[in-house]
């Protein structure tokens, strides 16, 4: 991506990290409130969460970004950077996170802690084990799933029909061939025979749950209400009904502490949970971005791909759910990323095109647009690669100055904090100044199509909604369960504003097909799913695997 | 089991722990050699470990048992309360000992760290995710399988034959559904279909091999050895082949460090790893024993199930392969036991049976003779229950010194170590007085077929070696690939000395039938299988995690 002389992990292997307990004294905590994974990793406490929820909670920003494209857009280093930089002009400011999945760091090259000088750390530990949240919850999902085929096994006493199963087993790596499986082969010792299929960790339903919990109380009562699969009347049938909802919270009562780690630059961060961005909400957990206000005077959080998906995620389902108002709203664009939405390939970014970038503004003036429409302040982050001229950064922040949209050239890959300074200081500005009137843009009450509608007219800029016949049955089963008026949670590519993933820039006049809906009832969403959506990624040909070793001292190679 | 006020988990969470770097210090550890895992958790070192290797070694005991019988037998709890005593008297004692799975933890009501006031702790952690270890085996096991089946996807270039793929992936639950299952459906782009099965993860060869690791660079070493497949030409298929042992060995980094914690005396214990006692060898890691023998005078170690698998596994595979000699055995038997070998059945054991007793001593007596054909000094334990009567337990007493083996009644449950004092000071004078002759009953020069006649005759007592036309064809193979100098695992059942779990106390001239071979050559031997083996248990009618819970405070209920 960037020239640059050290890679990510030569960066972070040289940084210099603070025992966790002196960064955590930073915070008001002391190393009693914590629960240490080694010197530089901690899980906050039950008692210091407890604690701290009677304290005046601070501001949170969001981050979010134009629609993704091959280019890249380095949300999550300007959400470090500008922690980091806040920190750097005297604000108490902590980062929230997501953390990442083994699937993919076993696959590609490529971390989800940031990059070059805004890093979280330990990154090779973020990257790899963790503190185990990942763990816990793929034993708490499979644990689920055998007991479910358990029940089948001993008399099937609440009349489960094996064939509506819809509980899958989950493993944290990329794994293609557990797509779609067979189980319980072998003879009558051996279970029901049935279809099953494996999603990647992050995929599960108690990632999403455990990122939406208040709390302990609030995860079990959430876990209780996941649905397995339907009895032979077509009714739902519960976790709550197999009574096992005490087992999944008791394995999963340490991971729902939120983990404590710092940036390059000892800014602390809380990095936890990581629910996919299409069918979850793909957000860090609740329990993270509220007990970071508590803590702080300024949070810096992020939501999942492009605000069409992430920041509308977030506002709609994690915001409504938790009680957070957001401050402010960075929308991150690359001016790589905005050459490609108007139409330049990704072999011909290196050279300068304003043409191109000027058609691509398109997307992420909608984007400003949507987040103004929910009553937000919004700034836009250049996140400067090297290979963008002058011209094309003046043209595009002249563009931000016709709009009325604040606007920063952001550094912080190449310098950390500092190179998001001006960034927090506009942030600062527009907190102050400009008027905050944030509210959701649909009703629960409406109804799940009008939802949906609201989403694809007003966030997307589409036309209309059509759906199959296969889902507008299923609404009519909602209605009967009583779960029309959950949050909807849009399955949509994250590629395009559209629910085609060519359609880059800003299309107009689209008519998004919701294919299927997905009840995730414990999260508290109807998933809408617009096409086929991937729960389980593949392997590469060569997958980053063969590259990775450890030296003789115990420290990761190869890793990224 | 034991008519007592309190269950295992209350005297465990009644118990006051210290921090884990007090019971560091006494070991001469600081809290720089640890990496802590909460306050009373910690992995040791790669340092530490590299700097006490060039200490002086102190002395291990083994602890095994008669055949194990369902009236139960108190081996982990013998061990903990042994440890405890050896410290009440002054002597600078350890404890080494397995690490359990979380698969019988939510099936069966009943922990492995030990019972009453003999337990490690803290009991919950250790029975639920602990630090991580078995997941790092589980993530690694099956990176392993995604990344085979990743290998067959793009192009199979090993010309991996997909019939005779060995490799199975890994829960680490009780799942039956997961036994056989059919893999990679779903057309061109889902992966190639084939059969495949999951195993528990302790039956992983993942775990057996970290079991069996010297250090980092020996783990390495191991797991590239190991097959996964055999190529069109039936040639084996390693992991060195595929280029992944670095991987491995990478996510298996932390998994590899010795996890400390206490006893409820205080009393330091490395619990770590946990193979499976019949297609796999059954000890806690060889870095965890050898460790503990670096930093303590004593250290008391146990086998899995009873003498006939768990002693000579643990004296022919983890003491040839980790250079271990240990002082002397202890086996453990409780008069209920052996009245069930003398034939009493389980609803009758509180009452009085001494003509039975007597018939039972006869399998305590195979398992000494046993120990003393290795060369080993012997003592008998007897683990005292409430139902035991005085003349019962006189009966015993008085057997043991006509056979002229020392003898201890401990009552390490109820009193935790002052209950183990007299079995520690026997111990004290068997190890000073008696001769120590150790080795092995086998060669590894031996042929495969001599070594389990070897085995069957003089460690079970048995007349003859059947093996099946699979098996003499396996051995053909074997002899080919270079295996035949390998060590013998036996996978036979624990119930017996014999094949035949329902032959209790003695049997004498049987055959035992070896069916197949299943070679496990990172862990550096052949598993010769007599019957069927189950490497994935199933779960009860009714699972232990449906009393499952966890109280307002984050604390576990309903957890034993």
């Amino acid at each position: 991506m960037k020239t640059s002389v050290k890679s990510d992990i030569e960066i972070a292997q040289a940084s210099k990290m603070k025992p966790i307990v002196e960064i955590a004294e930073k915070i008001g905590l002391t190393e009693d409130d914590l629960e240490l994974y080694g010197k530089y990793k901690a899980k906050i406490s039950n008692e210091a969460l407890i604690q701290i929820k009677t304290k005046k909670s601070g501001k949170i920003i969001l981050v979010t970004s134009i629609n993704p494209t091959p280019a890249g857009e380095g949300k999550s280093t300007v959400t470090v950077g500008l922690g980091d930089a806040f920190n750097r002009i005297g604000k108490k400011a902590m980062i929230a996170m997501r953390e990442p999945s083994l699937g993919p760091t076993m696959g590609i090259k490529g971390g989800a802690t940031g990059g070059g000088y805004s890093q979280v750390l330990p990154m090779e530990d973020i990257n790899l084990h963790f503190t185990g949240d990942l763990h816990a919850i793929t034993t708490a999902n499979n644990a689920l799933a055998a007991l479910i085929d358990n029940h089948l096994q001993q008399g099937n006493e609440l009349n489960i029909d094996q064939r509506r199963i819809v509980w899958k087993r989950a493993v944290d790596l990329n794994d293609r061939a557990l797509r779609k499986v067979i189980i319980g082969l072998g003879g009558p010792l051996q279970g029901v025979p049935r279809e099953d299929g494996f999603d990647i960790t992050v995929a599960s339903e108690i990632m999403a749950v455990l990122c939406l919990a208040a709390d302990l109380k609030d995860l079990k009562l959430r876990l209780s209400r996941m649905v397995v699969a339907y009895n032979v009347h077509k009714e739902p049938v519960t976790v709550g009904d197999l009574g096992v909802e005490g087992a999944l919270t008791l394995l999963l009562k340490e991971a729902v502490k939120p983990n404590l780690v710092q940036t390059i630059e000892h800014t602390p961060a809380l990095i936890h949970g990581g629910p996919f961005a299409n069918i979850a909400h793909g957000c860090n957990s609740v329990i993270a971005t509220t007990s970071a206000a508590k803590l702080a005077d300024y949070v810096i959080t992020e939501g999942g791909f492009g605000a069409d998906l992430g920041a509308e995620k977030f506002l709609h389902i994690k915001s409504r759910s938790a009680g957070i108002k957001p401050e402010a709203v960075v929308v991150v664009a690359t001016i790589r990323a905005l050459k490609m939405h108007g139409g330049v390939a990704k072999t011909e970014l290196a050279k300068e095109n304003i043409p191109s970038l000027t058609l691509g503004f398109a997307n992420l003036q909608k984007h400003i647009e949507t987040i103004k429409s929910f009553g937000l302040p919004v700034v836009v982050a250049i996140n400067k690669f090297i290979t963008d001229t002058d011209l094309e950064v003046q043209t595009l922040l002249e563009w931000c100055d016709r709009e009325n949209v604040p606007v920063s050239l952001t550094e912080v890959w190449e310098k950390g904090g500092e190179g998001g300074i001006e960034l927090a200081q506009k942030l600062l500005e527009v907190i102050g100044k400009e008027e905050n009137n944030f509210h959701p843009l649909y009703d629960l009450s409406d109804s799940l199509e009008q939802k949906i509608q609201t989403i694809v007219q007003k966030v997307y800029g589409g036309k209309d909604v059509d759906f199959s016949p296969k889902a507008k049955k299923q609404l009519i089963d909602f209605e009967k369960f009583g779960w029309s008026n959950l949050a909807v949670c849009m399955a949509k590519s994250q590629y395009s504003l559209s629910d085609d993933p060519t359609k880059l820039g800003r299309p107009t006049d689209f008519t998004v097909t919701i294919r299927e809906f997905k009840p995730s009832i414990g999260a508290g969403f109807i998933v809408a799913l617009t096409g086929e959506v991937m729960t389980m990624p593949g392997l590469p040909k060569k997958p980053a695997a063969l590259n990775m070793d450890v030296d003789e001292d115990g420290n990761a190679v190869g890793l990224f």
